[in-house]
């Protein structure tokens, strides 16, 4: 990553396939940018200075109604800190709760923002293998019976698609307790469910306070916002504070009041469901052409929910080897590898469905064939 | 200050004589609000992903140019990284170049947001007095000859408002070139000079690469942006990326590129001399009222330069009190004692101007005659 930020030219390009990234193609811009004009016009000293610490509070309180309503999640509005980017969530939650030296659990495969993060803060990163269920907390407590800090996304696993189901969750929240763990609660693409009703946060579960939970606006907006949000638990709500004091001193208001007017005013659900059944028709059209064009060169589940869906190469073939070549004819399909911290028992390739306009599905997966038609000879 | 963030209601409220913060209402708000339409409209996939994580080019490449010729600072394009406002970039150059329990030289009186952030990173706080030319690079070789990082105001004291002269500086990177330290140059209102020509960067004289020259878009355009920059020496540019993957993940898009285009088209530097002109009118305003109804209760002094002026109190008269009683009646004049880490010969207030609509400054420093006349009793 650092060194593409160093050595990359040019505009970015999105290239089909990449994961995570919502469709921009379908983003409402121009109202959008109405309501950014409107915030503009309004502006006076009150939203020009400094903000505050842990975020404009309009947003804060349209956050805690909405996690509330669509999530499950317990929070009081105090509770809530709008940050920059759920990375600077993690950085911050690491750095308050932990100390260098201790250990985190983490997924593998699981997300690397996280992982980076807690890294960074000098924790050392156990690797938790996962099972049908996400994290497997009894091959946790083995390998580590005193994490200070898990990382977990248990409403969809990242990037193994899985759910994790209650009687984990409670396994997971018994554990903390029993341990004295603090739980990163990474719950970065849930809105995105296609067949049911979303599952609620863990955080919801949660009696004790142990659950940190982390959200961001990269994925049912954009990314380049660079704005997510914290539900830190009662305990936690003074030196989050102080954190965000001490570390960056808050998020840029001016975005904070477009988001809070485009929730407030409805646009936000709106937009979500519209997404919802528009990245549905894309992950059916993904299927479809996987069956078409993929069939005995990768095997391309379907999933219940999330924005990529996993492919599973024949056995020898090397995820990594694929996805370089891959990038070389603009496709973007990372290797499971890349986010595994120890070897996991299959390769495989992510494939962002949700970035793809209908009418580039056919021929992106046709380039993919081609590599991998390529890669096996 | 996580105080007022935790228990603060309702939106802020720009009050007379805070400093550091612009004339909000004299920014082209019209104008601005145009180019960030302008930058919607154009939005696509390449400006709505995630951004390079050492900033949007553009405005990358706007600040080097803005940089060289404004304040001699020399440094090639890839040595500039846009950060999410001077704090995150104080937080990530002391986490990357020093370690905890390393020592750092801080001006005292000096400015307490680098302070805070490079106390935040663990490192132990050695306060340097300060003369007429600034840090006393003498005492502090005395104290501690052996700082990890130099925290510094060069071209501004904060917040004594003396300017460090050629000698001094050539003293102070000489120093920091036997002792092996990393400087940090905190540039934070050098643009705002009413006698001569603002004085160069430290940053300029620098021929061994140990100074990380940090500025803001705070004071010239407002602080809600959250956005500021670093020029890194060339042996930390690498490092500096990898730190921002680390930590935070870059700054957000849209507003750097609305920056952009705002440099790019001269706004910016026109904004620059219209405030200049407007600040110097302020301040001149601000010495005829403090001479008319402060004369006997506070000595404020003229400046060359900058946002805020002192205002030096009677002998046995205590800032932080008098401070408290102004900030009853709506005023804010923090006390200088706020900004030390040890006792100063003097005790006094400061007076920001800059946010001071010319129709306001009257009475305001009426009302702070009143507090003055009573704290006198």
């Amino acid at each position: 990553l650092f060194e593409r930020a160093v050595a990359k030219r040019g505009p970015y390009q999105v290239r089909a396939f990449e994961p995570n990234l919502p469709a921009f193609d379908a983003f409402p811009m121009a109202l959008w940018s109405r309501i950014a004009a409107r915030q503009w016009r309004r502006s006076n000293g009150s939203n020009m200075a400094y903000g505050e610490l842990a975020g404009y509070a309009p947003l804060r309180r349209a956050v805690a109604r909405y996690l509330s309503t669509a999530r499950g999640v317990k929070c009081d509005v105090e509770q809530v800190f709008i940050v920059s980017g759920a990375h600077e969530a993690f950085t911050i939650a690491a750095n308050l709760v932990a100390d260098p030296g201790d250990r985190a659990w983490v997924e593998s495969p699981g997300p690397f923002g996280v992982r980076n993060a807690v890294g960074a803060a000098g924790l050392e990163l156990v690797p938790v293998p996962v099972d049908d269920q996400g994290l497997m907390v009894s091959e946790g407590h083995r390998r580590a019976p005193d994490p200070k800090v898990i990382v977990v996304t248990p409403s969809r696993q990242h990037p193994l698609c899985v759910t994790m189901g209650l009687n984990r969750r409670l396994e997971l929240l018994e554990a903390a307790e029993r341990s004295k763990s603090w739980i990163i609660e990474d719950d970065y693409d849930s809105e995105f469910r296609y067949v049911g009703r979303p599952l609620p946060a863990l955080q919801g579960l949660d009696t004790t306070g142990r659950v940190i939970y982390v959200g961001t606006f990269s994925k049912v907006l954009f990314p380049a916002l660079r704005l997510g949000y914290v539900v830190a638990p009662p305990s936690l709500v003074v030196p989050f504070a102080r954190a965000i004091a001490a570390f960056s001193r808050g998020a840029a208001t001016p975005l904070q009041a477009v988001i809070a007017s485009f929730i407030e005013e409805g646009h936000f659900t709106a937009h979500i469901r519209r997404m919802r059944k528009l990245y549905k028709e894309r992950h059916d059209l993904l299927i479809e052409e996987a069956e078409k064009q993929l069939t005995g060169l990768l095997d391309v589940l379907p999933v219940d929910s999330g924005m990529h869906a996993m492919g599973w190469l024949p056995d020898g073939m090397a995820g990594a080897e694929v996805s370089k070549k891959a990038a070389l004819v603009g496709i973007s399909a990372p290797s499971l590898s890349d986010y595994c911290l120890e070897p996991y028992a299959r390769e495989g390739l992510l494939l962002g469905f949700t970035c793809v306009p209908p009418k580039e599905m056919a021929r992106s997966v046709g380039k993919l064939r081609e590599v991998l038609e390529t890669a096996n000879n």
